[in-house]
């Protein structure tokens, strides 16, 4: 029987000290240079080991400064009802949403469209991140029809989270009927909110949620950390 | 009334030259200059017409080359049965798939999980390329148990449809039971495929295709153009 080359087995073993979290997520390895030293192997060979870490997403190599624990992307559902708090509590992190903006402004065209309102018709707009365990893993925009919900301003700035918010305001319940997906490169602004690279590639995620009676409620913007985050689609 | 700027007209004017296909997609729009010279403003109004144009998806500025026209990103949507060929009919566009690689190799162990398969069975592996109306929009893997569907091989190099090489395999319907869908950065192979830049963002999607007697037949990896498509979810 062949013999299985050394790298496999260095790999294995850094692969187990990962999932025992030895090193977790975030964290940085040593360097190859220590760890040749470790495995009393060549750094040709650390290399190699530490490669196929990497084409399997175990960790990420970024260039100069070092190879780091991947944490595994959070499974995220766009079903019928999307509902940030319970997707990621469900994963067992700790959902959290930061408020970067709540203002009060007419809607644009594209607004219009998607609420089903007259152009120039007042809407309640909320910026924000959404963490799962303390990481950002997106950067969201939603556009509430101000005359449906004129508390909703408040409310907002009170609890963070949409589903409160509408609940607050007399929605109890509300639906997805679309979901539109694109691929985008980060701004340099939501690099900085996002912890990532200008450039790195988002999962940009328009969609619009009705009310029962089939009124749309919720105009959203959502881009997602794109290695951070995998998006679930199954049919219901 | 207020007046409206100039350079609203201006970008008025031109997307509806765009519309009109007087300039067409993946074209070039004249240069600064020449737009300034043909409207009698200067440049800096020129530049205000063609960021208006730029933000809403219509043209798309490349820096050192110019400003082009973008085509509408394709819809795709991503339902209870997922036909290529269909969709992209559905928009207008002539469907067309290239292959790239057929061939037949033991599985690996993500596919053996997605397909319910001993580790080391025997798959039949189809890369290749997905156009709309000759602009390719998706580079893709699809892998399929060799048992189920022993000619396959031969039905995909005949017809390059999956849909069809199934139907020649007795494999009448399929409907999918998962997509997973992630965002990534284009590797130089795919941005030759999908004539991109290295680095572009890419949407992954995985995906599982189940007969009707919920048997995982395809498991597919598709890597789409992420500003060439937008995939729509519909909840159904």
């Amino acid at each position: 029987m062949a013999r299985k080359p050394v790298w496999t087995s260095i790999a294995a073993t850094l692969e187990g000290e990962i999932a025992a979290e030895h090193y977790r997520a975030g964290d940085k390895l040593p360097t190859e240079a220590v760890l040749a030293a470790r495995f009393g192997v060549n750094r040709h060979t650390v290399r190699r080991a530490l490669a196929d870490l990497s084409e399997r997403g175990i960790t990420r190599s970024r260039r100069g400064a070092g190879v780091f624990v991947e944490a595994p992307p959070a499974e995220y559902p766009i079903g019928r009802r999307v509902r940030f708090h319970r997707n990621i509590a469900a994963t067992g992190r700790l959902p959290e949403k930061r408020v970067l903006r709540v203002e009060t402004r007419l809607c644009n065209r594209d607004e219009a469209a998607a609420l089903g309102l007259a152009p120039g018709t007042s809407v309640i707009v909320y910026e924000g991140l959404s963490l799962a365990g303390g990481t950002p893993i997106a950067h969201f925009e939603s556009v509430f029809p101000e005359a449906r919900v004129p508390d909703l301003a408040d409310a907002l700035t009170e609890t963070s989270s949409v589903t409160e918010a509408l609940r607050m305001n007399g929605i109890a319940d509300f639906t997805r009927a679309e979901t539109r997906l694109m691929a985008e490169r980060a701004s340099a602004t939501q690099a900085l909110h996002l912890r990532l690279r200008e450039g790195d590639p988002l999962i940009k995620s328009l969609s619009v949620n009705v009310c029962p009676e089939g009124r749309p409620i919720e105009r959203g913007t959502t881009w997602f950390a794109g290695e951070r985050v995998t998006l679930t689609v199954a049919p219901e």
